[in-house]
């Protein structure tokens, strides 16, 4: 058995980049990572299980991708340039089928935003991908979930709801035509996390958070952490091309509580809207200004008229869990 | 579901310690550590699987304190100080019951060496514990398995092959009375990792590894890493104590191939002998000399007489897998 696993973590072993960020990778007891002098390490952690976080017989390369994305995401949601990440990894068989293609699509990934894998640890178990990543992020700079003030604008990337509305299609919850469900599907599965964009962001957004739980839970946390409230216009929230073709009534719905999308929620003074503008035409990626923080507690959703509305965040729930 | 393991996960949320290593602990996208200027920071990766590193029913409070203690131990192999920690945590429901004593375990021997919690996540699935673990060490001072030389000592620190031992008991491959099983027991469930001993010899030693997996077999990796070979005297090998009183074909095997020990098996230069010894007496920790690294590959076994052993270490790899 150590032998088989031991040539499975060989699978990933690749020598550290010359003047990378590792000192040394694979291979000892521990990975030595350099960090520039004055920098802070921002480390995240997520674990991914079969049947729960991924179909069972998901394609490997688009795990391999998402299971890095949804890392690197966090990343960005933190002001922080990706170095590198560990990988541990359970699997129920050394399956060189399933292992090529997965790491082919964790690498592509990697290598496109210069994140070295560092070290990790292969066993056999039922398939669990563990991935911890490191980046850099000057002190003071980091796009904390603590630092939302009141009149700051709240901003979205890119568009919302068609990673849910794709799970509604395999749900068999919505009728979707192929084309339309495999187009909402690259949503789901392959993920674009926002690192240009949260690089863009530093000095200029307060707070931020990667939607992945859905905006309305994951926009909750920053009110919670920064003991701030806010009004939002829930038609103003950027749906994506497939669910902007759906009824009013579940484009709102996953547009504020469907999960998966890994796009950015910040928040920026409203005397920096230009900025915030600039930074997201930079980078190419659209950013779409959808409410704004107030001292009072609460999420206040309003329409496109400023009326509110009588959806409230907690009834959203239900549509905030992963797809599992 | 989401709530439920918010919960779970509130469970390990402690404030980052003041003047600890963290500006920013559990709670946001990441976490954010500091690293004193200049250091390199070491990272190492283990995920334990139910059924594999541990008995389904396993005592959760020895649980949390072996999870963490495999990781430290890595730190120790490579001479860096803790720092900090991340865990993912896969669990079939959020027992409290079982949460509450992993966790006084984990963080009872964190707290003894001063490594924070920072990060983590927490998700529903087959019971499996991901953690990766963080230190400081100062560039060129990180003991490395490649850094052997021939002529350098080889040590081991303390004593090897009672959890093994214990694990025969368990398997009935033994029979062990009552009490020196639970005496044997102790080093397979709680092993103590040699992190002060690893900052000692800093500077002193020149390779080193942890011997999760057996001796024979840690030690072949800092040969095959160094390019180098070695002669061990067998019956040197610091059996434990249970050990010690099993007959002598079993000793061997045991010290030479048994698991679990998470002891340090060094090499340095013959000059510095006395120094090693100081070090080790000055963390209250043995050292015995069982060998010496040779300019020849290959791993050469001798008896106390120095007469050459039939044993091969190859032969020992159906000891050397780790209990499951």
């Amino acid at each position: 058995m150590l032998s088989e696993f031991s040539l499975i973590s060989r699978y990933f072993d690749r020598p550290p980049r010359a003047n990378g960020n590792a000192e040394l990778g694979i291979g000892d007891d521990c990975a030595l990572l350099r960090t520039a002098p004055g920098m802070l390490t921002a480390i995240s952690s997520d674990m991914l299980v079969e049947g729960r976080h991924f179909f069972a017989g998901a394609d490997p390369r688009l795990l391999g991708h998402k299971s890095l994305a949804v890392n690197l995401s966090d990343l960005a949601a933190m002001g922080a340039q990706p170095l590198g990440f560990t990988l541990a990894l359970a699997l129920p068989a050394a399956d060189e089928a399933w292992l090529a293609p997965f790491a082919d699509g964790l690498f592509a990934l990697a290598d496109r935003h210069g994140c070295e894998l560092i070290g990790g640890d292969t066993t056999r178990g039922p398939l669990t991908i563990c991935i911890t990543i490191f980046g850099a992020v000057p002190p003071g700079q980091a796009l904390r979930r603590d630092a939302a003030r009141p009149g700051d604008d709240i901003w979205v990337s890119g568009s919302l709801g068609d990673a849910r509305l794709a799970l509604a299609g395999y749900r068999n919850e919505l009728a979707l035509d192929a084309a339309d469900l495999a187009a909402a599907a690259v949503r789901m599965h392959a993920p674009e996390p926002r690192v240009a964009l949260g690089l863009a962001l530093r000095g200029l957004a307060h707070a931020a958070i990667d939607i992945s739980d859905g905006f309305a839970g994951d926009l909750a946390h920053i009110l919670e952490r920064s003991a701030v409230g806010a009004t939002v216009d829930v038609d103003a929230l950027p749906a994506g091309s497939m669910l902007a073709r759906q009824p009013q009534p579940l484009r709102r719905q996953y547009a504020l509580a469907g999960g998966d999308d890994y796009e950015l929620c910040i928040t920026a003074p409203r005397s920096r809207r230009a900025d915030v503008q600039a930074a997201a035409a930079h980078v190419g990626c659209a950013m779409t200004l959808v409410g704004t923080i107030d001292a009072s507690p609460g999420l206040r959703l309003v329409d496109h008229l400023g009326a509110p509305l009588a959806l409230q965040a907690a009834s959203f729930d239900h549509f905030a869990m992963p797809p599992s």
